[in-house]
Order: structure tokens, then sequence, then C-alpha cells
């Protein structure tokens, strides 16, 4: 549905625009749900992510960064508004110059910041997805590679 | 092929774990291509987004954003390693304490420049994608939704 009304894929896509398929790698443990307003989330500001056990063999490294972005799957969009008030500033715009969750391709990006892993759950700060939301991909951010490879030429040679 | 070996995807993900279609809205026009390292890319900083027709609907306000977050098909991925040294430090990590191209979710999120909006083409500069891939979606990013309310507010009431 967008703008009310029901559109076809192909007045969206070309015929040779090929589809892809991915897999949740794991889902959102936390106490957030949707808020009463558009786009406002309750809840605090920690949340678990749960990685499913077969993914513990991509974590090496994990636990020594600190900023990860993570993306994941906008699992309870609704009918798509070509036009609306953005969350941040009230400015009036279309799906592309926003965050907004309800848009073609339904994947969330936020940084978040990574506070611990305990075996296949990473404790997290700043996720600003619903509990049971399903986890797409988990990325090192670039400001947590940027400050990594600070950090190690702050220690010298031999750090 | 995970580690040089087929890996079922029975051994990644439990079987109610829903997977999820989802269609590019473009492609990506530069001069980039892989280069001769397992990581780098080749060619000059400056890339087209051309959006399908469909896709104009989407696009209000576009135009005014200076910083934008692109999500793109990582369609020329080759097998997953587990464990490899990663480009940004060698450091030897997995898939997720990195940015590799070769991981389970075949999706990369760039934080690009919007130079110039023309009909459905974006202009932008630092899109580390090669020329053809397929884009998945467009965003503003954090960071420039974080200037457009700080310009807003340094022009005051009338602004």
């Amino acid at each position: 549905m967008i703008d009310g009304g029901p559109v076809p894929l192909t007045a969206l896509y070309p015929d040779d625009a090929k589809s892809i398929v991915i897999r949740p790698i794991g889902y959102v443990v936390n106490d957030k749900k949707r808020g009463p307003s558009a786009f406002g989330i309750t809840g605090g500001d920690i949340s678990e992510i749960r990685l499913y056990p077969g993914m513990v063999r991509f974590m090496r490294g994990l636990e020594d960064e600190t900023s990860l972005l993570i993306l994941w799957h906008f699992h309870k969009a609704r009918p798509i508004r070509s036009v609306f008030a953005r969350g941040f500033d009230r400015k009036r715009v279309g799906p592309f110059a926003s965050r907004t969750s309800d848009r073609l391709t339904p994947i969330g990006v936020t940084e978040v910041e990574l506070l611990e892993v305990r075996g296949t759950t990473l404790v997290v700060r700043n996720l600003d997805a619903f509990d049971g939301t399903p986890v797409l991909d988990i990325k090192v951010s670039m400001a947590g590679l940027k400050r990594s490879r600070e950090q190690r030429e702050q220690s010298g040679p031999l750090g």
C-alpha cells in the first residue's frame, strides 16, 4: 500500500531488477514498544541482540569493538506515504529524505555502543528497534574503526 | 561457501527465521572497479546513483540534504571466510567485526555526500561501490539531520 492504495511492483521496479533474499542472524530483546506518536519508541536504552548459535563462527574480534552498525528488519512497518512530516523536525519529505520505517526497503540501520558480549548475545546501548525485531547484520562502524586506529597509534609501536 | 566448503542453511539459521525479499531501487554508475588487493577499489570518488523512474514519488526534500546513507547490494561478493585480516588495519577478525563484502547478509552501508540531484539521478561523493552495483535504499544520515537542525536554529525563528 502506498498513499492509501495498492501499487503494482511493475510500477516501481523494472522487470530486470533482481530481488535479493536475506535472512535474519538473530533478534532483539528489550523493553521497547512503539510509542503513542507516529515515530516514537518507549523504553530504556539498553538492548540485547541474541544471535543464532550458528553465528558464533563469524564473531571473532567483536568483543574488542565499541561502536557497531546494526542492520535490522522493520518488521512492523506500515503502509508507505510518499510525503509526510519527518519525525526529526516535522519537515515534509519523502521516505528517501527520512529514516522512517515505512519505506520500500524495510531495513533500519543504527549505530550502537557495544557494552558486552556474552556468548552469542551482544548487550548494546542506543538501538532504536522494538523487542522481537529480526537483526540482519552487524558491522563495525567507521567511527569505531577510526577510534581503534587512533588508540593503537597513541599506544606506540609496542602497544 | 564458507571457509572453503559448503555449509547448509540449516547450520546457520533456525527453521523459523523468516527470510525477507528486497528489491533494488536503482544502480550505481561510476568508474570504480575492484582493485588488485583483496578489498581495494580503484577509481574516482564521484558516483551517480540512478534511481528507477518509479522512485521519483519518494524523493521529496532529498535535494535539501547533504549527507545520505546508501544501502547497496554486495553483488560481487565472494565465499565467506570466518576469520581474515581486516582491510582497515589487518587485524584478524570475523565478518561481524569488519566491513567486508564477503558476509552472510550481502548489504553495504556507506555515508556519502550528496552533491546534486538531477531528476532521479543523485550525484554523490565517497560511495565505495563498484559501477553497476544495485542500490537498495537511501536514507538521510543522522549526521545530516543534526546539521540541518543546527542550521535552522542558527538562522533563528524567521529563518
